[in-house]
């Protein structure tokens, strides 16, 4: 394997009621700023579970933070600390309320203006610490220190990463997760599944074990996924998808092998440019990019087909179109469609995707910087 | 699953020539002791390397640490620390280096007679900060909270664990282990291969993820275990070996999970009264404790049989006891006899163990609290 450093000190309360437990996470006399998204915590029970954990501390409220944040939103938020004190936020919600709370903590300090935090890569300094309360198993932000924020005017999607954004705690309570909306669930299943894929399916450097945790979450959410969404309130189900999701991106499995990212670098401008859900894009993009890269990733995409799919029979080529179809069927049947066309969007799309990547300096992607701006159209054109 | 907290802030930095690192992770104008074993990092150049890491700090040595480390020696470096006003801790070598680091580490500053923090489990409270460089794959102990200390005088051999005994960061460079001896390499492999067991071999909770992970090291310490005997300077072996032995016992596949540790108990009890190696001792007692526990661990011992050892046909019965067979022969293969004769033990070692779990009130082990010491004599009956 190559060589790494790792690093993670987000502590996580998994399991029902840890919502409970939040108070002593939270340094005394904090004041702190609830931070969330629609609403859909108060109509769930989370929102009182929080306001009673926090009984007898200070804290106001944040609300509206929308899927893809949108800067214009979290400026409001670092407005309002800076203007009222505030030195702790808890983020109460899915990927999005995280990654937007992340940015929100790491702009209130920031000199300058905070875009620059991701459209220049300006590296972060120091951020107001925060907690986090995950509703939707989906992204792993709550056990890591990337996040994506979108600029609305512009439709820019952007992420930034910093060791100073890591929460410091994280509750996991896979009770919260039973009232999701069957497409958030279905969404989160695939983007866990993908960003496993992002770590795993590339070329092999004798890392085995990691490869084996890999494939380890892979199988459990084939397991797990159908599970949460046959039977909306099967806890051990919730459970084992949530500990998957942050799994999947907690940087563990991704020490010390290669890792690709192109297939969420084109999925973020299709969020962007037509407002399709992240999980949706990756959904559209993972099995296209496998096909088009599957000489640059054939020996992983037989051990996919061997471990996770079990296809070990046959010709090799067939064995690899099939782990791919599978991948793709995979994601149909947990209800995330896997085309362009069902989601209105044409093959027009490509020349601004590419446009865009150029003038961001993008001009090679993936795990070996060969997926050039002519890769791309030819994976979007599968992707019709 | 069962809730769980988890907390694992140790830094780590893996893979050659990391040792080079290790300054900037250690406090300006710290003052350094550099705590080793007996001697063999003065031979193999991770000394030198370690020296030359540290060029411009402040440091002291203390050496002599021994295998399954003495209060008697260890309480020599708490006064050194003491009267030298030493602020930062630096161990160099394997488990029972770091293990007694810990203790240091917490007797500086605790009040009143330091073995209390074993014999009576008075709560650690303070702790000077410590880094690791890691010489043998084995403990874990680079990666957790827990460490074990013999008190010489009275042969006993006890544990704590305390959240404030994590390494500030462990360096794992696999190339300091190819000069390591067989016996401890060999040693090394089983003792990995039973803290996944003390954690994966109990009852199942569905936690599909946990068992997964459990099995991935397991598979792979079987693969590459063997490789790292064959050749000992195979560097991919011993990476992987290394980070599978540290993934064993960072807690991160015990969580949610019951956990036995059983087998370990009893096999401190071999190791304080006949100096039997630590990992000798897990390799005499695990088997059979499978095989006295069998009803009791019958869905895990089929999953175990099925999916480490591909044991799938035929009589239930007959796979586990296939299964517990290929787990003594692994270590057997890989240089670790299995049987207490093979060490010049005879069963009259039984009364005195079980004379002291009674004295210690350690009435009844295991996942589900029935390892009493009527158990604790089957199992050590048939270790013969």
């Amino acid at each position: 394997m190559e060589n790494f450093n790792f690093y993670n000190p987000v502590k996580i309360l998994f399991g029902k009621g840890q919502i409970a437990n939040i108070a002593s996470e939270i340094p005394a006399n904090a004041k702190i700023l609830i931070t969330y998204g629609g609403g859909s915590i108060k109509k769930n029970g989370v929102y009182e579970q929080v306001i009673a954990a926090l009984a007898g501390k200070t804290f106001l409220e944040f609300g509206g933070i929308e899927a893809n944040p949108h800067l214009e939103t979290l400026l409001k938020a670092v407005e309002l600390i800076r203007k009222e004190g505030i030195d702790f936020i808890l983020a109460v919600g899915g990927g999005s309320v995280v990654d937007g709370t992340k940015f929100i903590a790491a702009a209130v300090p920031f000199e300058g203006d905070p875009w620059n935090i991701l459209a220049q890569q300006v590296p972060v300094k120091a951020a107001i610490p925060f907690g986090a309360v995950l509703t939707l198993p989906a992204t792993g932000s709550e056990m890591n220190t990337n996040a994506v924020v979108t600029k609305a005017a512009t439709q820019e999607k952007l992420y930034f990463s910093s060791p100073l954004v890591f929460p410091k705690f994280s509750v996991l309570d896979p009770e919260t997760t039973f009232s999701l909306p069957p497409r958030q669930v279905s969404n989160g299943i695939v983007d866990a599944y993908t960003h496993v894929m992002e770590q795993y399916l590339t070329y092999p450097v004798n890392a085995p074990l990691q490869d084996r945790m890999a494939e380890s979450i892979l199988l459990t959410l084939i397991e797990e996924g159908p599970k949460t969404l046959a039977n909306l309130n099967d806890y051990q189900a919730r459970a084992n998808v949530m500990w998957c999701a942050t799994m999947a991106l907690n940087g563990l499995i991704g020490v010390g092998v290669p890792q690709d990212w192109a297939t969420h670098m084109i999925g973020h401008e299709l969020t962007a440019l037509h407002g399709i859900d992240h999980a949706q894009t990756l959904a559209i993009v993972l099995p296209n990019m496998l096909t088009i890269q599957r000489d640059r990733k054939r020996e992983k995409l037989l051990q996919y087909a061997e471990r996770v799919w079990n296809l070990v029979d046959g010709d090799a080529d067939l064995r690899i179109e099939r782990a791919i179809a599978k991948t793709r069927e995979f994601f149909e049947a947990v209800g995330v469609r896997t085309k362009l066309s069902d989601y209105g969007v044409g093959l027009d799309t490509i020349a601004p995707i590419i446009d865009r990547f150029e003038k961001r300096g993008f001009t090679a992607l993936g795990e070996h910087r060969d997926v050039t701006p002519k890769v791309v159209e030819q994976v979007l054109t599968l992707c019709a």
